[in-house]
């Protein structure tokens, strides 16, 4: 009958927009896509704002095809849940496609994605170029293609977004080996991780892309309460703390407008501060009647 | 005390978050930055949605700095909606940045935005390069700044989302010069205008950026249930029909993805059809208890 694409937006579990929770709340079954990325939250607060059972899609159920969700699909309405924006990964065109293949009605409803959230810097959203995504390098494997991505944009007059490695539901060799379904504990990569391998393919490539004293942005939690951004020197950010996942950063370009020079310095270089949590107010204050 | 800037998605007033429902909901007063962009249904949808008198705040109030608007927010919770996300345009950082100088604290709720929305056309959003916005030409006035940008992506193999003028609250020169606050009726570029626009200036520069059968897909209404998409040659999108506004255009890199052609092969170049009104069923399906 109908797949619904369903965008959770950043952060909190009530990013969901109020014609997404309807669609849930009615939906015969409720999958979530859980291995491109995350919500910190987890699936018990969705199931408890959903009064609904989420369903976790993980890699090999993804990879596998969905079968069982599109067949669900053929006769009832049947919800995916994708944190972010929906169409943030190759997968879900991907199943966007099979499902239309089927003679399965699609629908989408948007959120908010990191692509636009990041404006948050102040950066302005059209001078973003070509987006990378740095991966957890190995002792032995160390691919840099987005550094001539960077590279590019920066001729361009264009500010790099930089997305960092997720890594969940990983196998260790020796699981994957024995076929066990054991998995590691799932590793974010942090602003300081990506800043020092930056760094460490400029030492390779040297060909002046980066430097420890060009301006760079970290930012980590868009769109939650615990938001933090800093900007300052490649150098000055590496040390900082910018406290838990999901973080990202952006190279901006070289030239900035007077807009985001004034944005970016409400950002100085420090680390994340937990706030202590503030008690909501007992009771709703009292709006204007006009 | 509280500046909120709430994103409210790309087109469904229910597009709204859970979580900025209930900040409307409370808030103060509820401003609608009602110039950059609009939301087709109206701000009657939305009083009645919130439950809560909506202040459109217009190109007039916002230049003349929102002074109101902030002197309420140093006392009171305050919303400042914003159609699509809310850094979308450089107005709303500077709204920002003057919060944060009078020491309001500024909160952001994201959603949906058309840089991520336009993923619903397959192509990959992390290989979108600069955002470009065609403006009105006029007879005197036709400027193709725009025409450099997309020949800069294509050199580097990123696709370029063409944003479209919006005229809004615009004044006729006459009524300018007597001062009197009456409005023309808004305008909304199309896809057509703006592709006859895009076949113009190659006319005039002959760079070879643009041409007739070059691949481009144009998109109305994305994330409504109304949206239309379709991708073919320039030539073959000119005279469709893509319905009401917002309309958007996209010139895809050369080069595309499997997966990125296989998206667009389901938008083949027709016009759009309103659909007649499915009425909703009396009664939710079942949803099975698991």
């Amino acid at each position: 009958m109908v797949l619904f694409l369903i965008g959770l937006g950043l952060g909190d579990v009530r990013d969901v927009s109020v014609r997404a929770l309807d669609v849930i709340r009615r939906a015969y079954k409720v999958y979530l896509e859980s291995y491109t990325s995350i919500l910190m939250q987890g699936t018990a607060a969705m199931v408890e704002l959903y009064g609904r059972p989420v369903i976790e899609a993980d890699r090999t159920f993804v990879e596998q095809g969905c079968e069982q969700m599109l067949t669900e699909a053929k006769e009832h309405e049947v919800c995916l849940l994708i944190v972010g924006d929906v169409f943030c990964a190759t997968t879900h065109a991907d199943i966007f496609v099979r499902a239309k293949q089927l003679g399965i009605t699609v629908k989408t409803i948007h959120n908010a994605g990191i692509m636009t959230g990041v404006g948050c810097t102040g950066l302005e959203l059209y001078r973003f170029g070509y987006t990378v995504t740095v991966p957890f390098f190995t002792d032995s494997w160390k691919p840099d293609s987005f550094y001539d991505r960077i590279a590019q944009n920066m001729r361009a007059n264009m500010h790099t977004l930089v997305l960092l490695d997720i890594k969940v539901k990983e196998q260790s060799i020796e699981n994957l080996m024995r076929g066990r379904q054991v998995f590691e504990p799932p590793r974010y990569m942090t602003v300081n991780r990506c800043l020092e391998q930056l760094l460490e393919v400029e030492e390779t490539r040297k060909e002046g892309v980066l430097s420890a004293d060009m301006m760079a942005v970290g930012v980590a939690r868009v769109g939650t309460d615990t938001q933090h951004i800093a900007a300052g020197p490649l150098a000055s950010l590496v040390d900082l703390d910018f406290g838990p996942p999901l973080h990202c950063v952006i190279i901006p370009s070289k030239s900035l407008s007077d807009m985001e020079r004034a944005m970016l310095g409400l950002f100085p270089p420090r680390s994340y501060e937990p706030q202590p949590e503030v008690a909501a107010p007992a009771q709703a204050p009292a709006a204007p009647s006009q």
